[in-house]
């Protein structure tokens, strides 16, 4: 967007990323089709290619997250039911109130710790019987968690909370923005994904890099239930296959080097450790970095002295910014972070 | 419902009245005429006597709280807007997930102590105006608060609420289902009340004694949305001035009594603290009661022991009991209550 | 609402009428409880009693007959579902909008014939399962048909459709608004409405005679489903006993007499027929009576010159007058109406 | 997807073709960014550049005109409102039913002439102010009329329309899925329509043959809370750059030559009208031919024929087929398709 001579470090989230040459030569070579009529044989690649890496029978490719999740909500709740979920859930905070405006349903947000809770969480939160209460159907997950700073569950976890669910008929769904950079991190299958959740949401415009695109996942009767959602919402298109390619490239290519932006994001914490102004770290188990800072003043000054350094961060909160590595993040990018952090002038902490 | 030696005492709720003579009275002599043609005289006069009482324009009979409550959200707000109001609010709590089903609202929790926040509460709740999060457009308080115990705000403290409001362009309503307890407990008139509020829901059924209704408050301009809102729920009913008639004599006749509820709630939770098994008594400010035992068996122990004395009160959550007095608790009832307490057998505390 | 030397003859509706003595006391003597505790005697008895009638489970009774058939098609529907209908139908005309309000549901109008269809109407408009196309998932009559003019099914008729239905499951409702008036003038029993129909509304403030009030029928599980939904829309009353009691009496003493109000309605028709401005009048069935005049101008001064003798009619579109006999419509009144009429003098025809 | 000699003539939709090596270049180079952050320079580039060509303030890019034209249908509307639409109309026939579930809107359905209705129209469909009736506040037309067989409206009878909807306070809303198709037809200037729409909706991937996406038009206020409506339906996406730049190019390259697809869908016409199967052709005005067939097994046989000589056309209800001429049909198919239909056998026409 302009001419500088240091290129910008993109730091704000792992959205930002343009495709690699090799993503791009498989976007342009797609074999596409009108995906409305079911006929883009790239979308349908991608969809039953995801659908196997997580152990599920079918898919369904949706230009968001923010749509796969909300249509996981739609078809798994009736208007009236309530939704479990933590307080910190993007389902809750930043699809624009959605579960309300798509699903007519309302909310029970637990206190977990750090965005991830446990079965008894959920047992807790389950609504009696009873006329005036919302009736509780659905329980939502979300790994990594983005608020809680990229912390993930094991599947052991997962398996609890799933277990709960089964056993008062309800359902479970995956918010899986941020799925394999919990998988690289646990070192666990996703096959086994498919066993304990009744719908997953997996982004391909994250960590994996594809410029456009969730998928979501479900049994073969649920996805049906998901197309007539996606035509309600408008998110049935056409040729969607050059989208599509660049999510299959993405599988095949970008899962494991996510383990480069964990690294990067541990080497940016033990950067962020040695400055004064920087009050507590959230604990990076991925490739999410929040930190907080001493006050509202210092975080805007702190991000307006990355900001003449041509590195773009998030505010988070007042007092807090995230900074989230990714596939455009290179080690020269690193190196040059950190003697900027190292430079970092002294901040008026009130 | 079946005959008995004793008469049951009945302190689920103050929603558990019925008629006295002299209301049974005026509704039997109530001229009525059709509502949904705005032709029952019986009605009009209620909805204008209740917005004068409050200083404000106009008024709407409708069949419940919940329904004046569901309306005021629904015209003050638009699908994808968000709702400020306690964890403990009623709106949230028991109104069956309405705000989501009715105004496709997403709410935002404050936890405020025992149910009641301040202007600095509110401040931190506005949302930014970005597209991932919903637009904060109403706040919504109670008084008195319910799940709270009874306390209640004064005038003072909505005036300072409702500047904070209109400074942010933001309605403010309030669920008034026992407005006139926190009214003759702070002795403040409900004439200011319009100043401060865009719509106030006023319970006729609970403390006030009549059989039905509410009354939603407000603007001529909001009222006539409020019509609108009140037939497409199915709360155009016709001759409803027999109900009418009832709320009209409640207003002229069982506000200030309600300092005796008020005094016998007090009695009830002196009588309370003498038992080693209640672990906790909320501050008693009105007519209701809220203490906590040590467990849920004890809870449930104490509740069967009442009732096998023929004495009704309600489970509040896992391990609290509220009690709830009103128009048809007397002072001899009160009598046999603190006998019975005083009976009370030595329960199992796990 | 005004003095004056003739008493007022009120035609807009059957919903005008009062309350008999007979009635008046019954409401008197009512025993109550608080409904919302599913404790009011009355309001049980209406509910089983109504039941019974028809032939089905169970009962909710509700302030209105918009909000028993708003209710009937949420718990028969799914958002993005699609209801059947005549284009005359209450529930498309007059219950505001409330079918995508309160369902989000689409409608299928079909061109019956004044207001009825056939089995055939409803096969031509089922959609097939495409996701471009609403789920077609519920068809509701209206018996009798407001709109045609007071026609109505016979159980033949409505025994083909319900098998339609059936056949390709597909839910049935029926707007019993004024069922009784079928039933009257068919002679057919009201027991076997309950094998056809999966919901039933009974409207008791119509020519039943009651104040207020409709009773939504079902299964019990639907009617457990209706439960929650009333209390969503606001429809969760107190002691809502005294407007049972009138139901219970309309219901024990109002049935057969509504074959006087269709003998009036025919009077009516035939002085009518007499009066050159009339130019056609739909066949007076039951106790509606729609005429055309011959124009918007005519109209108009036809009301004006009933409302100058004291009686009240209603415009009914541009062209159009109905005309409503009910309970408070007497043989004195009628014989006065036609004296009216026959004094009609010269309008203007244009 | 199967190996043919003869290449596949699809006929079914002007939404099946795939990008020109032109168009794919254009999308090669494109300068992306994200989209959410509203960065990508060539969605920037595309709602502005389609903003101009109409005479609007700004444009926001979706991922269907099924998206564009629910959001429009929401911002221009409240729930309970209606729109008034041909009963022909996409929004209602082929949209999910979205009104109902995006907007909670209902419908008035005008009988117009294949599609196309008056200012007169308009007004006998405007509800009067009453709490029965939904508010009138949206009409929308579609201009070109797919169901009706591609017919237009002309810029004058446009401003009729807007005028009477400017005098009623109604919004007036485009689907122009095919809206250049009129334009090319007309050879009327699209920077008239801004000052008679609210908002436009405008598909670049039907006629223009871009892969994915339309632009929804309106004013800077509009577009505002349309980017909210997108973001919770799931449509905000990333780098969505990439197929922006194939809508660029379509513009640039793709409007005037609609005018062969017109004159290669009047010759389709023509060879139709020599087959004594045909019953009926609706005028051609631009690229969609629909034809009628004297019955449902009629209609199955010719589409099968057709099928067999690798041609697809579309059933369009039971006994009319449907045909659209696009980028990807030449004059080479064009003349095997009236080879192929100058061979048809003899079909059964029960």
């Amino acid at each position: 967007m302009q001419t500088t001579l240091k290129e910008i470090i993109d730091l704000r989230s792992d959205t930002v990323t343009k495709p690699t040459p090799g993503m791009l030569q498989a976007m342009l070579s797609a074999q596409v089709g009108d995906d409305v009529y079911e006929e883009d044989p790239m979308v349908n690649e991608l969809q039953e290619k995801t659908a196997h890496i997580f152990g599920m029978e079918a898919g369904l490719f949706c230009p968001s997250g923010t749509m796969t999740n909300q249509i996981a909500i739609r078809i798994l709740t009736q208007p009236g039911d309530e939704v479990i979920c933590d307080r910190l859930a993007h389902i809750y905070n930043y699809e624009g109130g959605g579960i309300a405006v798509n699903s007519l349903a309302s909310v029970r947000l637990v206190h977990g710790e750090r965005g991830r809770f446990t079965p008894q969480d959920v047992l807790e939160n389950i609504n009696d019987d009873n006329v005036h209460y919302p009736r509780t159907s659905l329980v939502a997950l979300e790994n990594t968690v983005n608020k809680g700073g990229g912390c993930y569950y094991t599947l052991d976890q997962i398996a609890a909370i799933s277990k709960v669910c089964r056993q008062h008929r309800i359902s479970l769904h995956l918010d899986g923005a941020r799925v394999f950079n919990a998988l690289v991190a646990t070192g666990e299958s996703p096959a086994e994904y498919g066993k304990y959740f009744d719908t997953i949401s997996v982004c391909l415009s994250k960590g994996l890099g594809a410029p456009v695109g969730s998928v979501l996942l479900g049994s073969h009767q649920l996805i049906a239930k998901a197309k007539r959602m996606r035509k309600l919402m408008g998110g049935g298109w056409r040729q969607a296959g050059f989208l599509a390619a660049a999510g299959i490239y993405a599988l095949d290519h970008h899962i494991q080097r996510l383990s480069e932006d964990h690294i990067r994001a541990r080497k940016i914490a033990q950067a962020l450790q040695q400055l004064p102004v920087v009050e507590e770290i959230l604990p990076v188990d991925t490739n999410i970095v929040i930190f907080k800072l001493s006050s509202e003043k210092t975080t805007q000054d702190f991000l307006t002295y990355l900001k003449e350094q041509q590195i773009l961060a998030s505010a988070f909160g007042k007092d807090k910014i995230r900074i989230v590595t990714h596939l455009d993040f290179t080690d020269a990018m690193l190196e040059r972070l950190i003697v900027v952090l190292q430079k970092l002038p002294v901040l008026a902490t009130k």
